[in-house]
């Protein structure tokens, strides 16, 4: 099963909306066939061990890091493939509570005679798809907030002076992070501060042709027709409140959308609504103060990655966060930290939220 | 060598204001006596494994981490020893820069024919050593900032609420930073806010009964004669400038002494001075924003040791040092970071200040 967690990994910027998975076909304590799922509408990773094992799969036991599916889709159901190849057991990391499987791929494997079985490593299968999981649980996408400062929380000094303040590696990291995402969203303030292009452009990532939907919070519609993103091959998604003449601004590549206001600012938890229904598991978030500090205001956010620069900037800085509303020593956020490790001359931390006992 | 490296550490908390050394004597590709040097007017390291040898250091190979002293100082010099024990060979990782040494003990070695070699990891060995080398060499100790802050760099909320920030183990882990310095230095800001003890009282740490000097920057000499400190075994330094009436603390069992003043402050600098001819090696600073901003602005600070707590604070808060000469990108100062480790909940980064190419 371990192996098959590791195969899993490798859809990990080309299988989306799909969640990753891997299996392992096993015969006499021998692999005979191993296989991910690495895109949409291709060999599920099931199929691709079947193939792979051919005659061998006989009497196999298959490790299937997550539950079989047993619908018609763009692919034939994955736990028929595995009861016509004559598998004789099969071990499913966890349940696929995506409406479609749920327990039908079990169920099916089952009625057919196939022992199975659920449960080995569930908990790290269910971390390589928390996205996926969460979309289809929650009708939400998991929302991953980047940020950037020096070592004492700054990002720019008050007067504005900014500039880059992470360091190279740190940038390509951030890369990996938008290649897992289905979108990648951020605040108008940035799109005018900056330009940014929000895209993935490293040429050592292969996504398979994807692009992250670039998501622009932009309550006023004040997108500019020359931004650099709306250049730039695939979605641009400018969300704005209210009544606003797009017309400019869709001939020139965007597509601009209404959604409910939330004091003054476009309702991102009805934005996040709708990028999981465009099939988005995982939303990077790279903003500037405002937005970030509304996001966490307003426990929206599932997992923080900051990457920390080498430097004192000390007190007369702008910070991380814009956080109004935390007044007191309680409103502060707990974090759970999952990871820290130097990138570079950076330091990245990666903590969820919330405090875990 | 490494052995001895790992054995000139075992004086750590007890050695100062000596340097820490370890000594290996190797015969035949076998250990025949080791030692450290333990406590200022105990046998030095070359002594102790000497002793632990017995008639097998004759014709063995010395390793030590620091050049064998040459003087009658309150033990005999170690290099006689050395010779008078028929060691064949020394091998040494560095000289020691200190004046009653510096070369001398190398010369009385060779003079009596002994190969005497240098050099072997001699970077490791100068850094057991850093405080140390900066007070025989620059005559003033090295000084480590200890900072705790939220992940995003706060101290306490805009308000003034604040409470324990980092864990129990990060609070136990200072006590080792207390237990290897020579002095605890504070800002008399936070004598009053807090009333710190600034002593080692783990019961994990053994002192061998050295207590690190309390110091004070007290400009206007505002010390309380209630303090807690004053209430400890040990010394309190209260620094002041100018002059004040300081009869009542002198009797609470406060030494209280004049500095320059440094625009409106003590001058940190001449305390420093003053600490080194104390035969401080290093000093640890627990300070507030104010104090540790001061420090920085003015180049005092070597390293600095970083609790980071799994918290966002976000905005209305107050930050981590008080730096206002600090206006540009540029009056940044740049860190080198050394150790990034789990202390607990909280992320410890230690770092040395300047950019290491």
């Amino acid at each position: 099963m371990a192996r098959a967690l590791r195969l899993a990994e490798r859809g990990r910027y080309t299988a989306h909306p799909n969640p990753v998975v891997g299996c392992v076909l096993v015969k006499d304590g021998k692999v005979v066939g191993e296989g991910s799922h690495l895109k949409t509408g291709e060999g599920h990773a099931e199929v691709n061990a079947l193939r792979a094992a051919g005659a061998e799969a006989r009497d196999s036991i298959a490790y299937v890091t997550l539950e079989p599916c047993a619908h018609h889709g763009r692919t034939p159901p994955c736990a028929e493939a595995l009861i016509a190849a004559g598998v004789a057991r099969v071990n499913i990391a966890m349940q696929d509570p995506g409406e479609d499987v749920s327990g039908r791929g079990y169920g099916m494997l089952a009625d057919a005679g196939i022992e199975v079985q659920t449960g080995l490593m569930a908990s790290v299968a269910a971390s390589l798809n928390r996205g996926y999981l969460k979309r289809v649980t929650e009708r939400r996408p998991l929302l991953r907030l980047k940020l950037a400062s020096s070592i004492d929380g700054a990002i720019a000094m008050a007067g504005g002076e900014s500039q880059w303040i992470t360091g190279p590696l740190a940038r390509k990291d951030v890369q990996r992070l938008r290649a897992r995402s289905g979108a990648v969203m951020t605040g108008i303030g940035t799109v005018l501060a900056d330009d940014p292009s929000l895209n993935v452009r490293s040429a050592e990532i292969d996504t398979g042709g994807l692009q992250p939907i670039r998501v622009v919070l932009d309550s006023r519609l004040r997108m500019p027709l020359t931004a650099r993103m709306l250049s730039l091959s695939g979605t641009t998604l400018v969300c704005c409140s209210g009544d606003h003449d797009s017309r400019d601004l869709q001939k020139s590549n965007a597509e601009v959308m209404p959604f409910a206001d939330n004091g003054g600012r476009v309702d991102a938890d009805s934005v996040l609504e709708e990028l999981a229904r465009r099939g988005v598991n995982e939303v990077l978030v790279e903003a500037g103060a405002e937005l970030a500090g509304h996001l966490l205001e307003n426990d929206l956010v599932d997992e923080l990655v900051i990457y920390q620069a080498p430097h004192i900037m000390g007190s007369q800085t702008l910070g991380l966060v814009t956080t109004p509303s935390w007044l007191s020593l309680s409103d502060r956020q707990e974090l759970t930290i999952t990871d820290v490790r130097r990138i570079g001359r950076d330091t990245r931390i990666t903590a969820t939220l919330g405090q875990v006992a």
